[in-house]
């Protein structure tokens, strides 16, 4: 017989694609770029990741809105689409307007009520994550918004999760963590935390040592597999 | 006035892509998948490298091989693509017998009657590079062929260019770097080596915070540059 699992007293969330869906940033690359939006896009979040991994492992560590924009710049140039300032920064002042998505609302919602402490872990910087939160008129809802900035390290070091057992004096064992980034939830394994992969696009499992314990397609199933005791 | 360069006494190398082609496996590919194949090229190369930043961030190293392997297990499931055993193999037994770049013999030939020290640095295990260098019959013009297997960890990891100049016993300064991964250069030079970007396809410059001293279209302007003082 395996040793009972502990509840969870707290539930962590990645901001980025997770809870907030940044459907709203492509859609304005496609009108700035007509024709080359969604390679464009794509080109800029692979860029921006790996300067989060790079700058980390080299310990030459910016801020993620300037991560962010440094990924825009390479991105344009490689497609060959010029970039004014102007137009970055339309791009830019949309992350800090990103709409939740509908599931994330209402899954919220429902753990709130179950009086689950809930909180964002997230590689944006304060400055990109104060106004997107509160914004979204969600700030009531958690207890904490983490970033990484203080570290100075990107997901997914040890030292970014620690931040979350940290902040919310709980146990590793007592906190779940849900990201839509299959490599953040095989980091949040990896340190210790129960997770949840918000597979919402159908990808496949990364291979990192570390399996998420739950692959979900949307929020939506979150509250009731918590309830069961997940 | 500034001060004078110290001249150059070794030159170290990044492996894939900077001295060896890459392209029969990418060849390879499409014979496997008609159609399909540069995608899972590119998607694979995306996954292995993306593999090696984030173990390297979480501390669960797996040797380049199977970093390389489940990279291809990864990008042929995002295509819909099955991968046998025996075209696994026949992909991986690809990577040991990789042609060198016509202008990487002239350059390593020229440079060599220089009298510079000559190394290979690379995220290859020591089991993939040693039959690479072996079947290219290059391994007499490397005074060493490091991996980064013994540290457990990859580039841009600064431990990873420390171990040059440890094997090398040579002071940084007297070391250049070459790559034609504009983040391995930016890492080599973040370390503190002279460096020099082979920017074959003409990519734009990653803005890692430490910009290559040099940015060359081929190898062949490798030792005339190094010649004049680089």
């Amino acid at each position: 017989m395996s040793a009972p699992v502990p509840a969870l007293r707290a539930l962590v969330f990645d901001a980025y694609g997770t809870l907030f869906d940044v459907h709203t940033v492509a859609a304005l690359c496609e009108t700035l770029w007509p024709g080359k939006g969604e390679a464009i896009t794509r080109a800029w979040r692979a860029k921006q990741l790996e300067y989060t991994w790079q700058r980390s492992l080299m310990r030459r560590y910016q801020d993620f809105k300037r991560v962010t924009e440094a990924g825009l710049r390479y991105a344009c140039a490689a497609a060959g689409a010029p970039l004014a300032d102007d137009q970055l920064r339309r791009l830019m002042d949309a992350y800090l307007e990103l709409s939740p998505f509908p599931d994330a609302r209402e899954a919220i919602a429902a753990l709130k009520q179950r009086k689950l402490r809930l909180a964002i872990l997230s590689n944006g910087s304060p400055a990109m994550l104060r106004p997107l939160v509160k914004n979204a008129g969600l700030r009531e809802m958690f207890h904490a918004v983490l970033s990484v900035d203080e570290l100075e390290m990107y997901k997914p070091a040890p030292a970014v999760y620690r931040l979350a057992v940290e902040k919310l004096e709980l146990p590793k064992g007592a906190i779940g963590f849900v990201s839509s980034n299959c490599w953040d939830a095989c980091g949040a394994k990896s340190f210790g935390f129960r997770t949840f992969w918000v597979n919402r696009a159908g990808a496949p499992l990364d291979d990192l040592g570390a399996a998420p314990d739950h692959v979900i397609a949307t929020l939506a199933e979150l509250p009731p597999l918590v309830a069961a005791g997940a």
